[in-house]
C-alpha cells in the first residue's frame, strides 16, 4: 500500500473536476432546451438542480480552502478558480431560465452553434481539471479555448446581425438577445477560467 | 485615561461604517423615489449629494491606506471592500438617474419589493461593519444576506415576465429593464460586500 | 558606456507604453468611423488590425512577465494592467464593428462628445505610461482622467434622454444603445486603467 502524502490536495483536483463536470451536464442541458418540443419545464427544473449541485461543490471548496493547512496553490486564486466556474453555471442557468420566463417559441438556428461552442468549452475545461496536479499538458487546452472563443464571438454577432436584420419585433430582439447575451457571457467566463489557471500556471511553475 | 495602542485601525472600521451608512441612505431615497407624487427632482438631488458623500468616504479610506503603516487586514483587500461598497452607490444612483432621465411615470409595483430588499441588505450591511473589528458574529450577516439576495433574484425574475409578457411597449420595456438592472446589480454587490469580508476573515482568522 | 542594470524593467515600461499607443490609434479610428461618408468597412478593417497587434502587444507583456525573474512590479498587476488595457481596446473594436453590423446610418452628434472624450483619455494614457518607470508625476493624469471620466459619464446620459426621448423607433433605440454602451465600457475600462496604476504605485512607493 502507498502512503497518500498530500490527502488534501486530491480533494481540491477532484472539486475543481466535479465543478466543471456540473458545466457539461447544464451545457447539454441548454442543448436539450433549444429543441421547442422538449419538455422545456422539466428541463429547466434539472437545470435548477444542476445549479444548485454545482452551488454546493462552490461551497466545498471553500469550506476546505478555510479548513486546509497547506493549499495546492494560493488561497485567494483557488476562490477565484471556485467563483468563475461558478459563473459560468450561473450565466447557463440563466440562459435556460429566461428562455421560459420570456416564453421563446423557436430559438432562431443560429443559437445552436452558440451552444455547440459553449459545450465543446465545458468538456475541455473539465477534462483539463485533473492536470491542474502537474500543471503539465494544458497549452492545448488554452489554444483550443481561445480557438472556441473567437469561434462563439463569432457565431455571436452572426446572430446579432440577424437579430437587428428587421426580419424580429423590438420585443422579440429584446427577448433573444437577453438569451444570446447569456450564452455568451458564458462562453467568456469559460475563458477567463483557461486564462485563470494559465496564471496560476505560470506562479506555480 | 486608556491610551489607544492601535488607533489608526479604529478609523478603518469607522470609514467602512460610515460608507455602509451611506448605502442605507441610498436605499432610502430609492424608496421615496418609486412614489410617483414625490418630489423627484429633489430626491435625485439628495441622491447626487449622497452619491458625492459616498466618493468622499472611499478616498478617505484610500488616503489612510497609502498613509498608514500597519493596517488591520491587506491592503489589497481594504482596497477591493471599498471599492465595492462604492459601486453599490454607483448602481443606486444610477437607478434614480434612470427614473429621471427616462421621465418614467408611475413604476410597476414589483419594483417595491425589489427596493424592500436592497433597503435591508443595506441595512444589515451597516450593522455588520463594526463587527470586522473583531470578525465575529457575521455568520447571520452572511446567512441573510445570502437569503435577500434569492429573494432578490426571484423578485427580479417576476419583473422581467411581467415587463415581456405583452403589456409593455418596447421602448418601456428599454426603460424600465435599465432601471430593474441597475437595482439587481445593487443587490448583488451588496452580496460581493458580504463574500469579501468572508474571504477577508477566512484570511485573518 | 553606462551599463543598463535592470534591462528587462525597460521593456515592459515600453510594451505599456505601446499597449496604451494602440488604444490612441483605436480612438482615432473609432472617430473616423463617426462620419457616414467615411469607408467604413475599410475603418473596421484597420480596427480589427488594431486589435489584433494590441492582442499581440498583451501576449508579450504576459511572455515576459513569465520569463522574468524579477519585474519591475508585482506579477499580478502586471497581468492586471494589461488585462485591462486589453479591455478597452476590446470595447472599442466593439462600438465599431456594431456600427458595421447593424448598418447604422448617421449617428446622432452627441456620440462625437463621447468620443472626443475617449480619444483625449487614451493619449493621456499613453502619454503617462513611461512615468510608470519612477511613478512620479502621475497625479495630473489622475485627476484629468477622472474629470474626463466624470464628463464621459454626463455625455453618455445626454445620449440616453435622447435615444429615449420618442424621436427614435424600438429597434433603433437597441441598436445605438449598444454602441453608446461599448464607448462608456471603454471610457471606464481607462478610468480602470489609471485607478490600477494608482493602486500599483502606492505598493510600489
Amino acid at each position: 500500500m502507498r502512503l497518500r502524502l498530500r490527502p488534501t490536495e486530491d480533494t481540491f483536483y477532484d472539486l475543481f473536476t466535479e465543478s466543471a463536470t456540473h458545466l457539461v451536464n447544464g451545457a447539454r442541458l441548454l442543448a436539450a432546451m433549444l429543441d421547442v418540443d422538449s419538455d422545456r419545464p422539466a428541463i429547466a427544473e434539472q437545470m435548477r438542480e444542476a445549479e444548485h449541485q454545482a452551488d454546493e461543490t462552490t461551497h466545498a471548496i471553500v469550506r476546505r480552502v478555510n479548513s486546509t493547512f497547506v493549499t495546492p496553490f494560493d488561497r485567494e486564486d483557488i476562490y477565484r478558480l471556485a467563483g468563475i466556474l461558478d459563473d459560468v453555471m450561473d450565466f447557463m442557468e440563466e440562459a435556460v431560465d429566461l428562455i421560459g420566463l420570456y416564453e421563446i417559441g423557436e430559438l432562431p438556428a443560429e443559437f445552436a452553434t452558440q451552444v455547440e461552442v459553449l459545450q465543446r468549452a465545458a468538456e475541455l475545461t473539465a477534462e483539463a481539471m485533473p492536470r491542474l496536479r502537474t500543471m503539465k499538458d494544458l497549452e492545448e487546452y488554452w489554444i483550443e479555448i481561445n480557438r472556441l472563443e473567437n469561434q462563439g464571438d463569432r457565431s455571436y454577432r452572426r446572430i446579432l446581425a440577424k437579430l437587428f436584420s428587421g426580419k424580429y419585433k423590438a420585443l422579440e430582439v429584446l427577448k433573444l438577445k437577453d438569451v444570446v447575451d447569456a450564452l455568451e457571457h458564458a462562453t467568456d467566463a469559460l475563458e477567463t477560467v483557461a486564462n485563470t489557471i494559465e496564471q496560476i500556471a505560470v506562479k506555480e511553475s
